[in-house]
């Protein structure tokens, strides 16, 4: 085991960065052996899917925890909007899959444009109006909703919100010290105005993903960059997110089904707390 | 030949659209049968691509007029930012060629980010730093140049401009009335900000294509739709250019390698033009 410091202890994996259980990617490790790579690493939380903890939400929290680190977070409501919209009680049950956990932030993807509109503000306000309704249910399990917007490149059919200003414009349509916002590198990198918009979030920012944007992209969904591969300006992004206030972990979370999925996963773990250190 | 009335003057084709001389799609039309096909349907102006004109600049233009239209753009630029950034004198040669059809205005699309640079906006000065280089070259001729920002997915290697936001404000680095903006809807559907930023764009507008954002995109690049096909809010978007004064043509720009591209061109020219006047 090579010798880290403990400096990178506000790292944390967002587990469909090792492919594992998707599509067959990766090396299908157990949680049990994500936990314990991401401990002797060093790491200081891990995030899960959903699809990867059944009916074990609690038998994997307290491994977790047992192991000195944080349920960071879990992947994801099922969407709100969109022809793919859940219901009220599938989005409950996430909600209650997080409490199991004891993960303390939920993510949430929106889904897309609801049928027979255009554009997205309408899409926006039913999100709002849903959120409103299933956001008692949340405070009752102390679970954090972060709305993640989405590269609009996702918008259509994966996402209403597009910018950290529209995620922001919907916690404003909602009012509630449970629904919040996640920045993603992936999503953001490009937005000029999102130090300015980041200054109007204190106290809302409840995840902070990191990975690389590609100068050459070659799969919009798959084929995410390590950091420091990429052309996102990753510390600028960092200083913005934490003079928001933002003192959680940073979740790495690439995406990359020709490259980094297709290593061993303890070599991806080790280059993530390299570049965490020299590139974040 | 169907019986369209005349108030579809403010639609200009941008010959992508028909695919021709693009990879082998399309009928392969010449400038004379689109210019032909064009007129007959009632369009008021084309824009063409530089690789169609080669030395016949002004004859084409000329045939245009003679046809009783505009041409109303040219498309585009070489790049001026990133790893593939032209020369000046390149990016002079497609103002002459723009000056020699008559085309009032020329696209520009920037290129990526500059080499050695993270995030957008060192890109964004050098661009600024370019234009104004290039500026008097295009004051002499008399040609417009129109930047347009493109979707945030095309940042990295095609733009280092990813709204209308970002356009305004290298147009005001540069401030020259020869630099203004070209506003896609394919680019700009999703900015719940473009009503807000068009409302300080009075007299910078120089260009609006018109396409849609199909809800299911399956090519970032080529799978473009047709107006009323998408999510996009078109009447929205056109009356948000309207209002900051834009009064050119509006010019559709599909890209649509497995659809729209295998159709005959005049069946084509014909749903545009029925489609513009019921969706936009």
């Amino acid at each position: 085991m090579r010798d880290f410091s403990n400096d990178h202890s506000a790292l944390a994996l967002n587990t469909a960065t090792l492919g594992h259980n998707i599509d067959g990617h990766g090396a299908g490790w157990s949680p049990e052996q994500v936990i314990d790579a991401c401990a002797a690493r060093g790491y200081g939380g891990i995030v899960f899917w959903r699809h990867e903890i059944g009916d074990r939400a609690i038998e994997i929290g307290d491994r977790v925890r047992a192991a000195g680190m944080q349920v960071a977070g879990l992947c994801r409501t099922p969407f709100l909007t969109g022809r793919d919209a859940a219901s009220n009680n599938e989005i409950k049950a996430s909600i209650d899959m997080a409490a199991g956990l004891g993960a303390g932030v939920l993510t949430i993807v929106t889904g897309g444009t609801d049928p027979n509109t255009k554009g997205v503000l309408d899409s926006q306000k039913r999100l709002a109006e849903r959120l409103s309704v299933i956001e008692q249910h949340a405070a009752d399990r102390q679970i954090k909703l972060a709305l993640e917007p989405l590269n609009p490149m996702f918008g259509g059919n994966r996402t209403c919100l597009m910018t950290t200003r529209d995620a922001l414009n919907v916690c404003d349509l909602v009012a509630s010290d449970w629904i919040g916002v996640a920045v993603d590198v992936y999503h953001v990198w490009w937005d000029t105005t999102l130090a300015q918009t980041l200054e109007t979030a204190t106290g809302r920012l409840m995840g902070y993903h990191l990975c690389d944007w590609l100068e050459d992209t070659s799969d919009m969904l798959l084929d995410r960059g390590m950091m420091g591969d990429g052309v996102a300006d990753l510390k600028a992004i960092r200083k913005a997110v934490e003079d928001a206030g933002y003192s959680g972990l940073c979740e790495v979370e690439v995406f990359s089904s020709e490259n980094w999925w297709k290593r061993p996963p303890g070599e991806v773990l080790d280059v993530f707390v390299e570049r965490f250190r020299s590139h974040c």
